[in-house]
């Protein structure tokens, strides 16, 4: 399967060292420049409050199965973390969306590297706002 | 950038037409087998309730910028749809963990067609429990 970036996230943050661990923890301004040609795909995205970017680790190389996170002090199985490094260098963050101007979001609570490449956006829908319970176990507490 | 998947996902669902529009409706039960060179990256995921799916729309062929979801009447920017025919062809849903067996997670929620090509698996956090206020606009009313 082929991925091909749809556009370029400009942030803040010029290393790895700058970029927060995660967008609860950022109110960095970025701008999401979509390629010009798939312009008229962002129509009726200011309906939406938050967005969900989806873009490559693109600094991100190999990646072990046993990761000790930033957050924690024990080694944990790589897919109970959103460590960048996995084997495919996908990415995805939650932003607020602040506003269009034609191809181009500003979004609010960006925590990737400049330059990061877009491969997709979708609109966020609170799907657990029905009551549900939520259970983030090792991760609680850490969110603050 | 290259995409190979990290597993598949079994679904009950057979063809485009059996599969619900988005998680939340779907009570289905699915298996995510990961290939079992990364069964120790699983290691410590029954401590969070929920997952992020990160998947290959694999029956997805070519898009368009303007498109009429299945729950609208009007055209809408393919950007502020969750339709599966996209530029890069990338789903994600959340599912409910229900248990673990070894490299694979038996979930609840599932809504991918059968033998979806599984990319990622991240623990789902819930973002914006803080009394954040979400907005989905012409998607309101549509989740239930």
């Amino acid at each position: 399967m082929k991925i091909k970036p749809i556009g370029i996230i400009h942030s803040p943050f010029k290393s790895k060292q700058e970029t927060p661990i995660q967008p609860f923890r950022s109110k960095a301004v970025g701008e999401i420049e979509v390629l010009k040609q798939y312009e008229r795909g962002l129509d009726d995205i200011e309906s939406f409050s938050h967005l969900i970017l989806i873009y490559q680790f693109h600094k991100s190389r190999g990646f072990s199965l046993k990761v000790k996170p930033l957050l924690d002090d024990s080694l944990r199985g790589l897919f109970s973390t959103r460590i960048p490094r996995r084997p495919n260098q996908i990415g995805l963050s939650i932003v607020k969306l602040i506003r269009r101007k034609g191809y181009i979001l500003f979004v609010n609570g960006i925590d990737v590297i400049d330059e990061t490449p877009l491969l997709d956006i979708k609109p966020y829908l609170p799907e657990f706002n029905s009551g549900e319970e939520v259970r983030t176990c090792w991760f609680e507490g850490r969110t603050q």
